[in-house]
């Protein structure tokens, strides 16, 4: 590969608009429902987003399914998190025997799980092994050097790529995308920086839960980061946002955003969960700009950066409910609200139809 | 019935505190669940909660019932919504035949749905016919007399309180409130005013949508109203919401109001719904103060005053999703987050059966 571009290595999926033209037709029929204009609220505008992005009158939420993308961080090294770099693998090995809150989650809402080892630092505990598409085991330190090489970013694009048109190819219209990486808050605030020109301290939170020595520590490594990686970034946002996740990122974001393109790609619904699968989305936005139509964000998590990030995005989302425990776990949880939209808009009644008298001015 | 005094008409049930006795033992089980301590943010809140009302440390949410309550109010006819009086009794037909909003979302989370005529003015078109407790055929016209009378508002209080003991004597442990009733936004708001001192202004939202003009007018004749029934309403809090209740209170908020004192008294989990059913607590609180720990509050309606009511309270609702619709939606929506609260709970892993190192400092 003689080529240093990286923004020619991985071949960005293309995606298309939604089908505006459906949208008055949809609205329409949103508007003569049994119950006064409007009063579904967030649910009206989700049933017109999913018509749009299936190009259906009536849309639906077919075989949802999460995937959760596991890797390390060699940051971690550096003491930023409050767990052991072990905890990853660990945690993995918890996914695949059913016990955390995901698993949880997932059962109950009838929510598809698959567990991928983007590059886990550590041997998995057990003989249940997760998909394995490991980049590498652990990102380098991005303290003193770039945390994947170009090879291993467009590897680890291509390869959420993949996976999410084969969930396409298998019968799902709607995906969602969790996370495991001890560290990765740190990836996701260092990307929020370098994307959204949010000073560091709106990005920076104290993840799983950082005391305040601990939480200084953290801030003061990632400025170091920061200082390193900020004058190797071009201005282009699409060569910006691979520059920045090759310097800053890790394997489960990388592969993440390589998904979400993908998805959008195969006119997917995108259930966007916190603060580290936020921050995938603004890499896969910053490649594809009409990624943005097929995302929907499941809540606001509680980890400090994620409200400002939202609203540089300039969206709402479904839930608040103060977690901050990733895994997918928002997302699984805004499932059933997709449903709701799907089921309301197919099932009630119109005014017509129910023989309910209509407001004068309608 | 010779005496007046109408705090003894009605027997209120008793309702005792939660067990807090448990919270240090379940808040323990909480922690060691395999995730940062909190990250589940207001699901750990919520099963504490359910826990303390159930006094288990397993709570469940067993066969949910949502209980909709209809009813007409004589001061639909000053013109204080954008519907006219008639579609009280057309959604009661909607409901029985399944093609309103709260049938898709009772279906969807699989809680059973009760249709109860507690005063509609108009015959409900077709064969079906709800439950039959009608007090009347809508409420007196609030502008120039009691809505009710003592004797309307005791029956409904009780009739209430034995619709919830029947629920709760058919193996339900969860319960909801839905309310039809066209020209309830105005009932509801007159009793925010009285029960929580906010002045007028922030009670009054423009319910199913009046536009400028009839929002002025309705504004206007709530005034009329206030005027009227102020001087009658005593300083005492469970005497005042009662006078409250039968100067401008409709019905189907009587009946909830009793309903829920009812489902607490039998340990219940009350799920509140929006704008109506919080006046109802507001009413239902007053009577018997423990009301407030078995009440859960769903989302926050689109409808102006029921953030203020919510704040007024201390309350965080679950849910804030810019709807407006009562029947109980915005409470059935709601039901899956109970039952993660009650999943994770019983499900997760703890640090020790996964394997899972705990933060050093645990």
């Amino acid at each position: 590969m003689t080529d240093t571009s990286s923004t020619q290595w991985w071949q960005t999926p293309v995606v298309s608009a939604p089908n505006h033209a459906l949208a008055s037709a949809v609205q329409h029929e949103i508007n003569f429902k049994t119950k006064p204009r409007g009063a579904l609220g967030r649910l009206e505008e989700l049933a017109l987003k999913m018509a749009l992005i299936q190009d259906d009158m009536r849309p639906t939420c077919t075989h949802p399914t999460l995937i959760v993308f596991a890797a390390d961080h060699g940051l971690a090294t550096e003491g930023v998190s409050a767990y052991p770099q072990e905890v990853t693998a660990q945690m993995v090995a918890n996914f695949l025997a059913g016990g955390a809150a995901i698993n949880v989650f997932a059962r109950q809402h009838d929510v598809a799980l698959k567990i991928v080892n983007a590059g886990v630092a550590h041997d998995i505990p057990g003989t249940k092994q997760p998909l394995d598409h490991a980049i590498g085991r652990g990102t380098a330190n991005a303290l003193n050097a770039a945390a994947m090489t170009n090879a291993e970013m467009s590897q680890a694009l291509e390869t959420g790529a993949s996976i999410a048109a084969a969930v396409h190819a298998n019968g799902s219209n709607t995906i969602a995308f969790g996370e495991m990486g001890i560290g990765n808050t740190s990836s996701a605030a260092l990307l929020m920086h370098f994307l959204t020109d949010s000073p560091l301290d709106v990005c920076i939170g104290r993840g799983t839960g950082l005391d305040d020595p601990d939480f200084a520590h953290k801030r003061e490594i990632l400025e170091r980061v920061t200082e390193r990686a900020a004058p190797l970034l071009p201005a282009a946002p699409d060569a910006r946002a691979l520059a920045a996740l090759r310097e800053v990122g890790g394997f489960e974001i990388a592969m993440m955003a390589g998904a979400i393109v993908g998805a959008a790609s195969h006119r997917m619904v995108i259930v966007v969960d916190g603060f580290i699968a936020t921050a995938a989305v603004l890499v896969a936005q910053a490649l594809e700009t009409h990624v943005r139509n097929y995302c929907v964000y499941s809540h606001c998590s509680d980890e400090y950066g994620h409200a400002e990030m939202l609203h540089w995005l300039d969206v709402q989302p479904l839930l608040s409910l103060d977690m901050r425990l990733g895994e997918g776990t928002g997302a699984a949880l805004a499932v059933p609200l997709l449903r709701s939209a799907t089921l309301f808009l197919d099932e009630m009644a119109s005014f017509t139809s129910a023989g309910v008298s209509d407001k004068a001015d309608g």
